[in-house]
């Protein structure tokens, strides 16, 4: 590990946090970043989105584009007095850096940074046009940020090829999972009508419970689809259950079910919508399910971004990274739609949107390293690329 | 139809709509009745408890016993505004008796009043004691009415034979359904605990409602028991479903479900208790079940008392009364523990509890001599009772 990678990123990292940027307030992040980069020989375009700041970086005039997206805004803290240290008062102890946003994501950003001048200096990225996007808008409504600069990168980048997300992947070791694309996110309502009535007299009513029960218990027990290489299964969770009434001798009029599908790109939303509302029809004729489709599923297929990232990995650690798509979503998903091969590579989530949120400080240097050895990797083949 | 049992049991049942006896006040109901029963050659006891009055009346020294069981108190009136003419003022429209208190129970007390007058004129309950036993705490929460009576009867009546219910018992004509027993009530609430999570993260959690809606679907197609001969087999029905969440991307961390029993005979409480929280331990074995047990079922099998309903009834309307068990519970449950075949026979029970109560003025003077007839029936066939 070069002391240089450490004690600049350590650096970097530290100066980021003390910037109290909570979304959407990028806090002077971007400008201090942009100073860096433009000393790298990167331009710097400003693609501010209503109260969102949005920065893009590039470098290199030719050759295939590897795109690093990140963020500069943090989650709120919560009270301070909960903390063991301030949170915007990057504070280390026992070999790790304590403050918001040190996992989530100000490390991995200035480890992408450091990264990017030390290739510099060695032109070490030779045959590659690098890039850096990054956004105060993905903690929060994600609206004005990488949603509203995708798509002007095909003008400004040509096609993306690669993008490196540097979002905390990893489980309990840097490295040892990263995400290769995330799954889509499907919910919906049934509701079920009957006739109210007493419990005396179930003839003269018609019990929405015992529709729904069924219905439920079909949909838990529902083999979605098989899931892909990448992706697992899909999965159905019920969230909440309700009635109109809850008198103890009362059937209610009204039943309702709300649940939530993470689904692999095996099955369409669509796909997944008819098949519900034929469970719903079989039990209940009248029954009706609301929808909300709050994410398409995204993810690539194998190929040299990924490569790139796991033999890196397996340089640094010798251990197999797992690659999965577990979680919730990223702003990886506005970059995948133009083509690009997406993966994400990022430090320990375990802390993240909690309280004394920390970093191991060995592993914000051997990120900065794992960076900088995966842009010389790319780079090395890129002429190859196609 | 005698003119008399028309006019006199009429004028009895306006004179009773007319005191405006709201559970627990009698507003001197049974005061009125008792000087009616005295020149009939009833002995009068007042059983008071409580605020609740509570009349016993007794005639005759010797033979089996025919209790007539009612109430004088009524259910509130809602809104005066809301009714065609004020509720405790007896009014008669197009055929019908209207006031609170006009189906349930006041006509069918009166009716047995005048029934016993008449009787009791020609000895025509020779061989018989007859009684009568009203309270005013039918209708609330019944605790100081007949259930306080009830375990007085013995020492003062000696062993009941036959229980005649006054209670409003017939569905579209006078006399098309009689009770022959009520149905039990077991209510339960089934809380399964499982582990928050978030939807994303399945794996991480332990969803209560999947467990829960397994649990339910068995309920709901739970075959429990096949009934009586008088009784129809259990029915379950779930009257709630609820979850200590209803974020529409976390999984809940408790879900709950309520549900009632009406039972039969055939089977026993504890033994429905059994049943139900095997299935509850099968599918969530932390589950836990927290019961409510309101009523033991009861019933009497054909007897004397039916036989002898059923024949007037016959005689009267040409038409077979359905006997059944249907509807909540009645003061029937404390006179059946102590052996007393329990028949109740009574009004149409439509528009009890209801803004514009009433009764056909005709069905009137018909219940006053069907019980006349009840009686004379029983007691010719006295001697031979067992
Ligand atoms: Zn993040
Ligand atoms: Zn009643």
């Amino acid at each position: 590990m070069p002391a240089d990678a450490t004690q600049t990123t350590l650096a970097l990292t530290e100066a980021l946090i003390r910037r109290a940027s909570i979304t959407p307030d990028d806090a002077g992040c971007q400008r201090l970043i942009a100073e860096r980069l433009e000393r790298a020989g990167f331009d710097i375009a400003w693609l501010p989105h209503g109260d969102v700041s949005n920065l893009l970086a590039v470098r290199g005039g030719q050759g295939p584009v590897l795109l690093f997206l990140g963020h500069t805004d943090v989650v709120p803290t919560g009270p301070a007095e909960a903390w063991q240290s301030p949170p915007f008062e990057p504070t280390r102890r026992e070999g790790r850096l304590f403050g918001r946003g040190s996992a989530d994501m100000k490390a991995s950003v200035a480890a992408f940074v450091t990264a990017c001048e030390r290739v510099s200096e060695s032109a070490g990225d030779e045959g590659l046009r690098l890039a850096i996007a990054l956004t105060s808008d993905e903690e929060g409504p994600a609206q004005d940020g990488i949603r509203a600069v995708a798509p002007l990168l095909p003008e400004r980048l040509g096609p993306v090829d690669w993008c490196l997300v540097g979002e905390p992947s990893s489980h309990s070791e840097l490295g040892d999972t990263i995400r290769v694309g995330r799954r889509g996110s499907l919910s919906g309502e049934i509701v079920v009508k009957g006739q109210q009535g007493h419990v005396a007299y179930p003839d003269q009513a018609d019990n929405p419970l015992h529709r729904l029960a069924s219905i439920l218990t079909e949909l838990v027990d529902g083999d979605w689809d098989a899931g892909t290489a990448d992706f697992p299964p899909t999965r159905l969770q019920l969230t909440a259950v309700d009635t109109d009434t809850d008198a103890v001798n009362i059937i209610p009029g009204r039943a309702s079910a709300r649940f939530n599908l993470r689904y692999s790109p095996a099955s369409s939303a669509d796909g997944l919508r008819e098949r519900i509302e034929a469970v719903v029809a079989r039990y209940a004729p009248a029954g009706q399910v609301e929808w909300s489709h709050s994410a398409e599923p995204f993810g690539s297929p194998p190929g040299r971004l990924r490569e790139a990232v796991i033999a890196v990995i397996r340089e640094q650690t010798g251990q197999w990274p797992t690659a999965n798509t577990a979680g919730g979503t990223s702003d990886g998903r506005f970059i995948a739609p133009l083509g690009a091969e997406v993966v994400e590579f990022g430090p320990v989530n375990e802390s993240i949107h909690q309280v004394d949120e920390n970093i191991k400080v060995e592993a914000i240097g051997d990120l900065s390293t794992a960076y900088e050895a995966i842009i010389r990797r790319l780079a090395r083949n890129a002429p190859s690329a196609d």
